[in-house]
């Protein structure tokens, strides 16, 4: 499908990082230009262009004018700072295509489109820029205030309110319509599907995530004359938590993924020993209590060992995202599409976080995933092979029209 | 000696962090102030006042106009980010009052006095913005170009020579005078003294200090999905490094101090497993055989460790700081001063880097040090009770007066 591949082409040189990968973090130039061109290609292809208060972007197409209710299909153009190009553009820019398409369908088969059909970009899926991710879903489904999204701040204090003023994407008015449906397609990040051989999955849920952000207090002194003895040194503190988290995980051995991936220290200079030092750790499995006994057993051992270091350990944020069950009549609906069109399927859980798990707190959702060559994300290195790509787009487009055309 | 202490409370003031402690990094606006408040005192003082072209401040007295022989006498006044009040402008006030002192007594002695006096305030002694440290003092020992020191840039890439220009302290000529001696007074930053009850030590020489980057090469990849057999994480690679450190040196149990405390992650999102993080580490020890052994251990236990994880490690720097042994006749001389006066001195070697450790590739210098509380620096808390510095300050002020009147 080679307009797709020419639209992922397109999309992927802006905010490109010149490895094959994209930096586009929400409210710079680069979502700006995304934005920019994604507003081209829906009044060119006929769509009408909506924007909402929190910058969700929204290319509808009126298949059946007498119905108020929408099916929507889409995913995000925001990025990690090393993202690569699959990541969040795929499913937006099949989505667009898939609008396209069911609307001159509809138009050449009159009567049978029962509700209308939009295609989506929701603002700050990654959270890289501001936190939380998920920002743009979160609001559409009433989970996140509007105001509280606003307020969000990056790194240097500038509002998520301005930041979207700044680039011309604060909308006035809320969508018209009543959404009953959302489709994302989106690359795996993982590598079951690779492993299984399989061309598609249907997600029929979400792993339980646990984040968990900690200080480290120690304190300041000189690298060089302060007696061993008498140091607190927070970074080593750290340094033991980090890889005690990783060790209870693998001691486990039950599956679960974990990491600890940004770190900030105070002050961070040569020549004086932390004196605070946070870290900010995740632990994810598909079962609760796994992940429930395991970050306990990760605290535990950690504040002894920050202990016997004279350092003081304190939990600065500590979120649980709990098991998430999608709608099963999706995944049916997905597994028969893609039964129908001679493709491989597998039901599959997601290990992360995407807008369509935001969106199901308001309506049914279907999460379709294609595979990642050896489950690399959030890299430059991301890839899904164009073959692949394309099936993800033929079972969005049959899934989308089954559910625009279906009795209720 | 209230003068002393007032002259030392002003100063603390000056880019104080309102904890006792201060923040004076150069170039900034509150090394500005204290510099400016410093060339205010010598005038008043009636000294002469110079100022060379890497900014060192000098304060002359012209005990013997006949003489081009200049004895030295200071330390430094900016700081740490953390920085406690006794740090650096210790000696730079003392010697300041000292060489006052030493005027007004030459002029009640004349003719005793054979050669002249200056208090000096070295140029970013810490490093802490600009590294490397101990610069003033290396350009006039003339072992760093002068041009080079001004190249020395920040981390916001703000080179050194501009950011004297911006506080009108890149001064246009040499000192004019031939110096022959250096003294410098400093807290002593470890608890040798204290814990021998002592009030005095002659500085006879320094620690052998390595000081090593390591550069972690890992692979950026989602924290969620990714699998983790598949993951290159060099955050955990350089934790366990950092913990590798401190225990091969507990190990080796010689005596040797170490530190990690400076970290830098890319991209540092908690999303994003660590694609590449550096490190700064160091070991010091008066004996060069043990700092070489450990940190060798260390760098190969950290190399094994780190290609368990697939991650490669490159040392981006490694800066040997070999044994000094400072002018044994110096040595000599502040003990006898301190027997005069009654007090109890040691003998000691330094731990960290001082300024004097500079100047005595030019000319002899002496180290002084008086007992700081705890071993405490680099913190708010650092301490040093009144009296003990009272006691420096005559130690300091008898040995000058000895040195400028010396028969060679």
């Amino acid at each position: 499908m080679s307009e797709l591949h020419d639209l992922m082409t397109a999309f992927a040189a802006i905010g490109s990082t010149g490895d094959g990968g994209v930096c586009r973090l929400t409210g710079t130039p680069a979502d700006k230009q995304a934005r920019d061109l994604f507003v081209r290609e829906i009044s060119q292809r006929g769509l009408l262009p909506r924007i909402d208060p929190i910058g969700n972007m929204f290319g509808v197409a009126m298949l059946m004018p007498a119905s108020q209710d929408i099916v929507m299909v889409g995913s995000h153009l925001d990025s990690q700072p090393t993202g690569g190009r699959f990541d969040g553009a795929y499913g937006v820019l099949a989505g667009l295509l898939a609008v396209q398409a069911l609307r001159d369908r509809a138009i050449a088969n009159p009567g049978q489109a029962r509700r209308n059909l939009a295609v989506v970009n929701w603002t700050n899926e990654e959270g890289a820029r501001f936190q939380p991710s998920l920002t743009g879903s979160s609001v559409f489904a009433g989970s996140l205030a509007l105001e509280d999204a606003y307020a969000c701040r990056d790194g240097d204090g500038i509002a998520l309110g301005a930041a979207l003023d700044a680039i011309g994407y604060r909308g006035s008015s809320e969508l018209e319509f009543r959404p009953v449906r959302y489709v994302e397609l989106h690359v795996e990040q993982g590598d079951r599907l690779e492993r299984a051989a399989a061309d598609i999955a249907a997600v029929s849920g979400a792993w339980v995530t646990r984040k968990m952000s900690l200080v480290f207090e120690g304190e300041v002194a000189h690298t060089g004359p302060t007696p061993m003895a008498r140091r607190r040194d927070a970074l080593r503190a750290a340094a033991r938590a980090i890889e005690a988290l990783y060790s209870e995980v693998e001691h486990d051995n039950a599956g679960a993924h974990a990491a600890a991936a940004r770190i900030s220290v105070f002050p961070n200079s040569p020549n004086v020993i932390a004196g605070r030092v946070r870290v900010w750790f995740e632990i994810r499995h598909h079962n609760e209590a796994v992940v429930l006994a395991t970050s306990n057993r990760f605290l535990e051992r950690s504040q002894k060992e920050a202990n016997a270091l004279g350092v003081e350990i304190s939990m600065a944020a500590d979120e649980h995202r709990e098991t998430i069950l999608l709608d099963p009549a999706g995944v049916d609906l997905v597994h028969r599409v893609a039964g129908d069109l001679g493709m491989k399927a597998l039901t599959l859980q997601t290990v992360a976080g995407h807008d369509a798990l935001a969106i199901q707190r308001r309506i049914p959702v279907s999460l379709i995933f294609v595979p990642s060559e050896a489950g690399l994300s959030h890299n430059p290195r991301e890839f899904t092979a164009p073959d692949a790509l394309d099936k993800g787009y033929a079972v969005l487009t049959e899934t989308l029209w089954r559910m625009v055309t279906a009795a209720s």
